[in-house]
């Protein structure tokens, strides 16, 4: 039975969950924690609910075996589509990114709030229906910005491309639709936040940006031990991905601002049949 | 055994072959053709040598069940990784897009090629090893442009945001290595020809931009059955995915600029074991 010096597992499909991570480890420095990124399936949007879904209990069951005592699911497409079944399929506490940043925004909202995230996360409508679950009178829109998470691999997060297609995304949503609250419902997005936010001060607007980590980092204390005394040591954390580490390395240590990183490579049956 | 009226199987990872398709229907209009895109584990190029190979055989395979008499690796990566095995691994013939337009550039070229790709296709350095094997005496220099795929997929292929995309990443190398010819070493950047064309003549060059899918046909027609009588009918194409196919119509209607194109899914062991 896992206890409480045991690691907390984070997934995602590949690395963006590195910035709820962040999050995660700022929020609980003691705690040790192992990071599995799927990037030899990246990316889960483009793929069936059910397929997800699959690919999330698989990662799930192997982060319990390495001794996880709960688990994050950093990714917004398996917490839209995955989230149920997990928590089916084994007895830890389970937590996604989505709830726990909506329920945030409906109770802090004005009233107007703009999603952003992937094309897939917009077609899952998880944010709609999250929301929706706290208040109904918000005015919600959505707007897939496919182009955010390439520019934030290539690590092109100022000057003159970004900010093009951060206006070209955004300008005329953010005039039209005003929105006081905007979720940032994309792991790979909080990287772009400097960008987003000189599109929306462009806008004449003075609306909060809300990134998904620290409110799903409230979440998991709460699920877990927050009451025990905070040992003075800091925590560990483990890196592995599905496909080649270099490339998850060489993105992670961008991503995370820490050059240091290393990460190993773990098989958990993604080759074809 | 299949005929002369039995369809060529051109497949990818994803909806970027279809512009090599483009160029083979051009080039055979009565030869009827099955593409097959691997939507469901896309981009190879992040997966090790190995694993490509194996879902390229897997897919040969197939496409060979559906009675292809020849077959076309419209992949880049697919084509660097897997081409011996495919052909190895079948008894029609397989043709890959890196060789045939290698072989036109080493015959044309003055000497300074310039090869654009994505990350994979670079480091897989194909291209280097097909020009090396044509001619010693070429300057050759390749560059990865990782953002072109995600900006032709969304559509954005005229306007600031290309430009300078295309900017940021060509004109240092263009003004420094002067480049004769231009290899479009990836199936998307035919889309962006014009913004690419534009950079090139931005730096003041008149070089030559060669993509892969008229050199390919060209192998096609010599590997087939170029002297019989060409029919006077029309051939026809079959759209075959492994992911769901209304997105894979709808980049692919875009693509091929032919808002009358429908595919069908196959399952072809993508699952997990």
């Amino acid at each position: 039975m896992p206890g409480h010096s045991s690691p907390i597992g984070v997934f995602d499909s590949g690395v963006g969950g590195l910035t709820v991570l962040r999050s995660l480890t700022e929020a609980m420095p003691a705690q040790s924690f192992i990071y599995l990124g799927d990037t030899a399936r990246v990316p889960y949007g483009s793929k069936s609910p059910d397929t997800v879904a699959r690919y999330s209990i698989n990662i799930a069951e192997r982060l319990i075996e390495y001794g996880c005592r709960a688990l994050v699911i950093a990714c917004n497409t398996a917490s839209a589509y995955a989230l149920g079944a997990v928590r089916n399929a084994i007895s830890v506490p389970v937590v996604g990114v989505v709830e726990p940043v909506s329920a945030l925004v409906a109770r802090r909202s004005k009233g107007r709030v703009l999603i952003l995230g992937t094309s897939g996360t917009v077609r899952s409508a998880a944010y709609l229906r999250a929301l929706g679950r706290h208040r109904s009178d918000l005015e919600i829109v959505q707007k897939a910005c496919p182009l955010f998470v390439p520019l934030a691999e290539e690590g092109w997060l100022h000057g003159v491309v970004p900010e093009q297609v951060a206006a070209t995304y955004l300008s005329e949503t953010l005039e039209q639709h005003r929105p006081d609250s905007i979720i940032l419902g994309c792991t790979h997005y909080p990287l772009l936040r400097q960008v987003i936010a000189g599109a929306v001060e462009a806008a004449g607007l003075d609306a909060t940006l809300y990134e998904t980590g620290p409110a799903t980092a409230g979440e998991l204390r709460a699920h877990t031990d927050s009451r025990r005394p905070v040992p003075s040591s800091r925590g560990t954390v483990r890196y592995l991905c599905t496909d080649n580490p270099d490339d998850f390395v060489a993105v992670g240590r961008a991503f995370l601002g820490d050059s240091t990183i290393t990460a190993e490579h773990v098989d958990i049956g993604t080759s074809p049949c």
